[in-house]
């Protein structure tokens, strides 16, 4: 515990993130002064709106600067503690980035009970993408009994949940996803009625196969051309809450987008949304998560890379699709 | 008054419409029975919704069967009653269709008032086109003073409404027409503070210039890379009330919308509706704007068509630009 490894953005990448954009060094611990604690990282969580982060161009959050440790949420354990809220071997939320140490003024620490659910659960299910899932599928997406909802990347860290909740709500749960594993793995153990492999040649058949009524709620997190086959398939008055686009994070040239004109006659509901917005609704939702995780009713899956090192590998992988649920780094 | 001139649906158009397109016949005029009433046309309402009516894929209204009438809404004179509820000499908005006489049971028929405003604004602004302007402005774009908002069509029947509401609620207003005519018109005659014409090769920056303080509101009446140049100019949480997107309707092949990725990273809603759906805000809505349109607070142009005969060469101009204003046929 002399050593404090980091991992810094080290170039804005254009289109694809390459390991290069990224560089690993190692600096003092640092020391907790007066209201500070010092925070030992366990797992780090990697999400796919850091890609937006790398970026120069305005986005929804401020860019991370050239030099600087990249951003990410973290749980932590309270190392050394000289504020009075947090004591050492306490167990946080963090928002700290991507390295081992880090210090706090205790803002924005959320503490987490591993007597709930295991700690990695608060990156996921229980954590951010479970409360993204649970607010833009609930909030935007309103969906009713016997509606079909539709979910792409669905056997992602907040697709997972999407569908776990749509079934909660008595929904008819298609997800769309990539190869026979992820599809297999949505149906057969987190009970949704289908899948649909976007990689398939025939997108659009598949998907009238899986939502014969049509779609009424379309949980958005990938964007082009699987958008455009689900445009063609919406039932009048159809929500979409807009989570991501993740195809065009990396994209120099964009898709585009042809069926937006079901927007008209569909009468569609097209909104984006980024959770941090809504901070007010996090405490009842991470309530019932954990709830309905505790009573199997909610299940996850995590990819774990181990070594802080690797977390720039395991990043350029999520956009590739090589995660299986929630892609962390034990640190 | 024995024949009444039809313009019938002849064939399905593939793209562009054509005069063929139609076919116009002469049929005897029809005689009312018990509880009907005879209406004489005197004015007929084209509008852009009708090219999906020509369809035969799904459309949110029925489409028109080949052979049949085509549909649109009319002001007609009641010529012959035997509905108490109505007298020989009332004007009524009727929506009876592309032809001369018509009978009705009265059912649908909005008795109208000619001491109010001209009779042709209860087809404009004090019609459809205007009940469009204000639900879609002001229930789902929702302005706030100070705001901008940019709408699309501006020089036409639902644009220029659209931006004169805006004004009236305190907000900086572009318009988006296509040619210096129509961009003279709406800055100079009804007071939008800016107009970028969309045939400019600038596009993008024309809007910029016109809208610096980045876009809050957009009514979206065509579509097309005018919603690309759009998107990429939103401010966080803008709304884009969707009302059609014109440049698809002839289209065999669709412009690819690239910027969707914005309603992500501005958590921007946008939302089709037709206006049809929304019958409980009719009255509320006509009564304002017939108000605004007495105090000068909105005003209108039209393009009049003489002759029936003449009206699909009028419709084929819409998706054209060539009308100015609502364009309506005198019967």
């Amino acid at each position: 515990m002399t050593t404090n490894k980091q991992v810094l953005l080290a170039s804005r990448p254009s289109g694809w993130v390459k390991e290069s954009d990224f560089r690993i060094v190692e600096t003092p611990v640092p020391k907790p002064g007066d209201g500070q604690v010092l925070l030992k990282n366990i797992y780090l969580s990697l999400d796919p709106y850091m890609r937006g982060r790398m970026n120069e161009t305005r986005s929804y959050a401020a860019s991370v600067n050239l030099g600087d440790v990249m951003t990410g949420e973290t749980i932590a354990e309270v190392v050394e503690s000289k504020n009075p809220k947090f004591k050492a071997g306490d167990t946080v939320a963090a928002y700290v980035g991507w390295q081992q140490y880090a210090i706090s003024d205790g803002t924005g620490l959320r503490p987490v009970d591993p007597r709930i659910v295991p700690v990695s659960a608060y990156l996921g299910a229980v954590g951010m993408p479970g409360v993204t899932a649970w607010y833009g599928l609930l909030k935007i997406g309103e969906p009713k009994a016997d509606e079909t909802v539709v979910v792409s990347a669905a056997a992602g860290a907040v697709g997972s949940v999407v569908g776990q909740i749509a079934k909660i709500q008595g929904c008819r749960v298609v997800g769309i996803a990539g190869g026979k594993q992820k599809c297999d793995y949505v149906t057969k153990e987190l009970g949704f009625d289908a899948c649909v492999d976007h990689r398939s040649e025939a997108l659009m058949e598949s998907l009238a196969e899986a939502a014969p009524k049509g779609i009424d709620v379309y949980f958005e997190n990938v964007g082009g051309p699987v958008l455009d086959a689900v445009l063609a398939r919406c039932n009048a008055f159809a929500r979409i809450p807009v989570c991501g686009m993740i195809a065009d994070y990396n994209a120099t040239e964009r898709y585009g987008v042809k069926n937006l004109i079901s927007v008209v006659g569909n009468r569609l509901k097209l909104q984006g949304f980024i959770i941090s917005d809504h901070s007010q609704i996090w405490p009842e939702a991470l309530t019932q998560l954990a709830q309905w995780v505790r009573e199997g009713k909610i299940k996850y899956r995590e990819t774990v890379t181990e070594g802080l090192e690797n977390a720039p590998k395991a990043f350029i992988g999520l956009f590739k699709g090589e995660n299986f649920g929630k892609q962390l780094v034990k640190i």
